[in-house]
């Protein structure tokens, strides 16, 4: 049997090694467009600000490693072109020599990823306009901004990508820096303590406000004018509106898609027999929402890799049922994190919504905080309905990893669908180095159930 | 009407707030024997090690305050020494004056917590013996090592009071320590990690022995002798063999007990009308368990207090089904955390178990860790039937208190019952600073899925 996997990425050699592990004489080819396999794109940012400073720690495991422990090759400067669903048969282009060829498979699993969402309007071909997807991308930045004098830099999008590379800017010595979006992360109070940590660390904003269009003011300069006819100037500018499936190969084929994304069951089938799909460019179902939607992160993608490899390798493996949607990161000292969905998602689906915020100490009062501030407090926001007094979302920020991380417990909750007062009689645990006695989320969903009916 | 309290702890004094803010009008009083009320006892061992260096800090609330606050008098160095549950009078001893009163009550609340066990074969007076239960016992040890010039202690048990208190002693300049005990906490592998903590940090361990006695060797020096014929000397002993409930006053009473601890049900009531029970003195119900124990520790205590005081104001209040049994506790710099139940308690209940303990990165391998060592791992136990795949049971250490309090979302999954499978599939957060991609609760959980049948 043979096995083609399209995208060296985590998903993509998860879903090889599982069926390599049950079939040693299968014959498997992944296809890789880039220079790199399995690396650990969420620690840009972090390479760029100098934090990670040896850039071979990004990557898990390099192709020799990965053929010689898994005997799989992973051929790198391979671009898949297309795929012959009626044929089994893949097109591939070696970027390096131009050659095109063709491969047969008998399973295909497709891993393509994600990419930098673009706008036609603020697409502008000038070496200060950076995207940051790819290990290339960061070494590119990287080695630009080594003394490159720049003291400005406007940052387009006010998701986590950007919150998390303000910070290496910053890092890397740039003092003038400006997040623009329409709306920051987080769409309740929540918004208000990042909204403080970035002016606590000098970065403005501008929010509320769509980029129009770029301009090139000069060769070192450039200007974003917003729809409201105000504009910005800066020495660069780094974009980050999001994150797409990296999907157009498959435009106007069989395989099914939504908007971009392909769609997957709780085995990682797609509609076309033998056809798996695995990570950023797939969908995922959203247990709360209780429907397919786009959220590239790694752990989902990791868990779609394995899943489809074990299916293909023909081993039991339990359905994925898919994800509450929690995710976490970092603004400079203040750890966040989310799961759930958003009250504008909650009330589309007929819940009776109310919440909490609760500021509280990150641990007891009297012990000494590991992070950067001492005794920064933490705050817990709970959604819920206040019919069926079911979680429906949550939102965290923290003065150190420890608090952010307690989204976890929140997303344990959601999973295991607890009601508010489910959730104020969990035995979390205490000691002053770990938590107040009442755990935060214990007093958040207190202060929830008193609105409850 | 007249609620008494007996006890000014966390426990009692939540149920008598709980009840002030429903009845202005009640008359309430709390009677507590030491002189001090709301207080952490879980930060003593952090106050003698210096790293809390105000004591004033350890009070969560004084006395004036909360009459002042709560409007709510606490008599403290007033110790009650018996109840007439017929007449419901409550007997009460000035313990400055030696005056003896009496008190009637139409609710009662019995918060009179826990206290240092006591073994007859270990028991002796000596000033170079120590307990560490209340805030005076803390304040006697740290004023007694003080320019002491002491070099050496045993510490009898291997709980974790002591795994705690060895780093204080040592803090203050102890550097011959041994701890001695049958057995140390955890019953697993686990051990391991917490016995490798302490050697490097230079603690000596005695295990599998019991004491069988104490000799005094000197004004200045102490032995223990143990029941294989061996024996220690060192120039203090600490003993902390556990912790039983303060409850002599109510033996041969009609109150309920279960091993000296107060019978309470859902809504924290004893078997005597409007006598209600609260915190280290009480039972707590194990949910996996599926019976009453006792576990003294403060989440539930604080829970229960306020339960209890929210049945007698009349206010409608969810019932407390207890525990699943999570604490925490730092060693050193290894940072551990243990929930649910024990193997041996689980084939009691009938389960057919198996169990993994994994080594894992805590934090993303690239990512420089907030803790004291740079990279030390983490490891995560998790104890299963691998007939139904239920989680019964886990364990941690780790290098931060990140780590540690992962223990959280196991407590959230056992509330939940969920399944090895349930655990596997969790939307739990990643980011470089937060986690391994892979969540060191998933990695666990994959390979104990492959263990169930």
């Amino acid at each position: 049997m043979k096995l083609i996997v399209i995208g060296g990425n985590p998903a993509g050699l998860s879903a090889a090694s599982a069926v390599r592990r049950a079939h040693p004489d299968w014959i498997i080819d992944v296809y890789e467009k880039g220079p790199y396999i399995s690396y650990g794109s969420c620690g840009l940012p972090y390479y760029i600000s100098g934090i990670i400073e040896d850039r071979d720690k990004l990557i898990t495991i390099t192709r020799e490693q990965f053929l010689e422990k898994r005997n799989i090759p992973v051929h790198i400067y391979q671009e898949v072109l297309s795929v012959n669903f009626d044929e089994k048969i893949v097109k591939v282009k070696d970027i390096n020599t131009n050659e095109i060829f063709e491969g047969a498979y008998d399973y295909l699993v497709i891993a393509t990823g994600g990419k930098s969402k673009m706008r036609p309007e603020i697409t502008l071909e000038h070496n200060h306009i950076f995207h940051v997807h790819t290990i290339e991308d960061a070494d590119e930045v990287k080695n630009f901004l080594n003394g490159s004098g720049l003291k400005s830099g406007i940052l387009i999008g006010a998701g986590y990508i950007n919150l998390e590379l303000v910070e290496a800017y910053k890092a890397q010595g740039i003092n003038n820096l400006t997040i623009v979006g329409p709306r920051l992360i987080f769409r309740t109070k929540s918004q208000e303590y990042i909204k403080k940590e970035l002016e606590k660390n000098g970065i403005k904003m501008v929010l509320g406000k769509y980029a129009k269009n770029l301009e090139i003011v000069s060769d070192k300069r450039l200007r974003v004018n917003f729809e409201d006819g105000e504009s910005l100037e800066a020495d660069f500018i780094q974009i980050s509106i999001g994150v797409v499936p990296n999907t157009d190969i498959f435009e106007g084929t069989k395989l099914k898609m939504m908007n971009g994304a392909i769609v997957v069951d709780e085995y990682m089938r797609t509609n076309i027999e033998n056809v798996f799909a695995a990570g950023d460019c797939a969908t995922v179902y959203h247990q709360i929402l209780k429907r397919n939607t786009y959220l590239p992160l790694a752990p989902a993608a990791n868990k779609q890799g394995r899943i489809a490899g074990n299916v293909i390798a023909g081993n039991k493996v339990d359905p994925f049922f898919g994800i509450v949607g929690t995710s976490v990161w970092k603004v400079f000292d203040l750890y966040c994190g989310k799961t759930g969905i958003t009250e504008t998602e909650a009330k589309e689906l007929g819940y009776e919504t109310d919440s909490v915020l609760i500021e509280s100490n990150e641990i007891a009062h009297y012990y000494p905080n590991r992070g950067n501030q001492f005794q920064l407090k933490m705050t817990t926001y709970l959604l819920f309905d206040v019919k069926t007094h079911h979680l429906l979302g949550a939102e965290i920020t923290a003065p150190s990893p420890l608090g952010g991380k307690k989204i976890d417990v929140l997303a344990t909750a959601l999973a295991a669908k607890m009601k508010i007062e489910d959730i104020q009689k969990l035995d979390l645990s205490y000691a002053p180095p770990f938590a107040p006695v009442w755990d935060p989320i214990l007093i958040a969903a207190n202060v929830a159930r008193k609105k409850c009916r």
